[in-house]
């Protein structure tokens, strides 16, 4: 079998070196509150392993329970609180527009899963610092981060050409258009360069900016193509559809397509390593290191006088 | 314009610099004979191009000027003398089967540019070694083997994937399939995995290792295609067309497609930095560089004792 599965802890590995290594020699002690207000089991499991991590990494992390009412106080809370600096919420919480509105009521200075408007208004204009000066870079949402850090990882970003440009000439689709994941990893891919194609239950949109980059930053339209049609033009395929039943078919891929899933659940088939060159079949503990690596941003640009 | 030119100097220095300090360090004085038997200017301006990266680096570089009817006589004379390392000829001499043989006078111990049955027939193979203890690897033609390291060098081998592995999923178009350049560098691709058209004025043939690369070397098949059909699908597009009135239509093209010309026309439009990601107009210096790495090689399997 000639495909190559990469785990994400082996993608992961030397992000997390890096944060235990600049938290130690810092001597400083950034810390991260999460809050869970539902009963999902893969929240649960992802607050357990995101625990485990800040704990070898040297980050300090405090699972707050709570009911659903209660959250927005709690959150606020949290903000007014100097010895927090990072929020997070494992979501959906109420599964509507209240999840949305919850996302802007985390602080800009301690919102590490980079969901508040600010932050996502500036990856869909493809700005990328906070400041006039670029010294501050924008935090990204964490799960579209850690995509993209796959993706450079196995060699979809092509470091030759610019910064900005390096997914340029791939083909890449998105099977999930969710707010929190496939809609912004959309942006961001098509922002870098690539042609995106972003699949959901009602339609197909391309997301790209134009032929020769000539666009500063991507834009959408709806297309008629069906998924049985970019699936063979695909370099790349990136799922994230949350049940247990739906597979890509195998038969559609184009031969040495680069596979990757990002739901709990297994979207490819077993066969898939027939015909994949590269299979990633999680992404979990890189989304944690981009968390804690998010974490270490905003306690630089906002902390870092009071500590 | 988003296209990124690279320039065969830039990729090559590495390896003249490799070359240099090698040759330096170990205090020898690797020798290479070239034979021009034809007026070909573009011979003759290789002939130099040759001479002054060898003086360079620390090659001896004597070019020998000859009739067509003494060439063979004064390759086996230079295949006899100790003191010369390397052999090249300035192909085409005859224009016929009579290259072919030529090509098969160069002793294997001095065969510079790997066009000597064995080599090829290795190459063809999918056979890297010389030995069975995998010590020595088998001398590359020069020009496919250029290719094959501007490939690398611009992202396009994907070195997360095992060696030999690393350029499947990708579609390489090459336009050219002579017996120097285009058909072994066709075979060298899709040994490593690649999935490659070859064209030439008759037909496009597919060159390929077969769905999840089940086959140890390539299998070659006839199509029906036509190159407009394959121009939009493929990634990388390779040319090397002898003629100046010869364009690559760039409308064809893929956004973002990697364009390499071998040729000494242009072989792209003018506008071909419109749509490519990444444009090579030429691999000369690569190709001497190679020359220069397999003199090495030769120099060190054969004259090591006798030095």
């Amino acid at each position: 079998m000639s495909c190559k599965v990469i785990l994400s802890k082996e993608i992961s590995s030397s992000y997390r070196e890096e944060l235990k290594a600049t938290i130690k020699s810092r001597g400083i002690k950034p810390k991260l509150v999460g809050f869970l207000a539902n009963e999902d089991p893969s929240a649960i499991k992802y607050a357990e392993s995101t625990s485990k991590t800040c704990e070898e990494t040297g980050v300090v992390f405090e699972l707050r329970k709570c009911d659903k009412e209660q959250l927005e106080d709690q959150i606020i809370e949290a903000n007014d609180d100097d010895s927090i600096h990072g929020i997070m919420v494992y979501y959906p919480v109420f599964g509507d527009r209240q999840d949305q509105y919850l996302q802007n009521v985390v602080s800009v200075s301690k919102d590490v899963e980079g969901l508040c408007h600010k932050y996502i208004y500036n990856m869909y204009h493809n700005k990328r610092f906070l400041d006039e000066k670029q010294t501050m870079k924008c935090i990204l949402p964490c799960t579209p981060l850690a995509i993209v850090k796959v993706l450079e990882y196995i060699g979809v970003y092509n470091a030759v050409l610019p910064y900005g440009n390096r997914l340029h000439g791939r083909v890449i689709t998105i099977i999930n258009r969710s707010e929190i994941v496939g809609r912004p990893l959309a942006a961001l891919l098509a922002n870098d360069g690539g042609k995106v194609y972003s699949v959901d239950i009602n339609n197909v949109q391309e997301f790209h900016r134009g032929t020769g980059l000539k666009l500063k930053r991507h834009e959408v339209r709806d297309t008629n193509l069906k998924i049985e049609e970019i699936l063979p033009v695909s370099d790349v395929v990136v799922t994230g559809v949350p049940t247990p039943s739906y597979k890509v078919p195998t038969g559609s891929l184009r031969d040495g397509v680069i596979a990757i899933n990002f739901s709990a659940f297994k979207n490819f088939e077993d066969n898939i390593k027939e015909k994949a060159s590269i299979y990633v079949p999680a992404i979990g503990k890189v989304t944690i290191a981009m968390l804690e690596r998010n974490l270490l941003r905003l306690y630089d640009y906002y902390n870092c006088q009071s500590s």
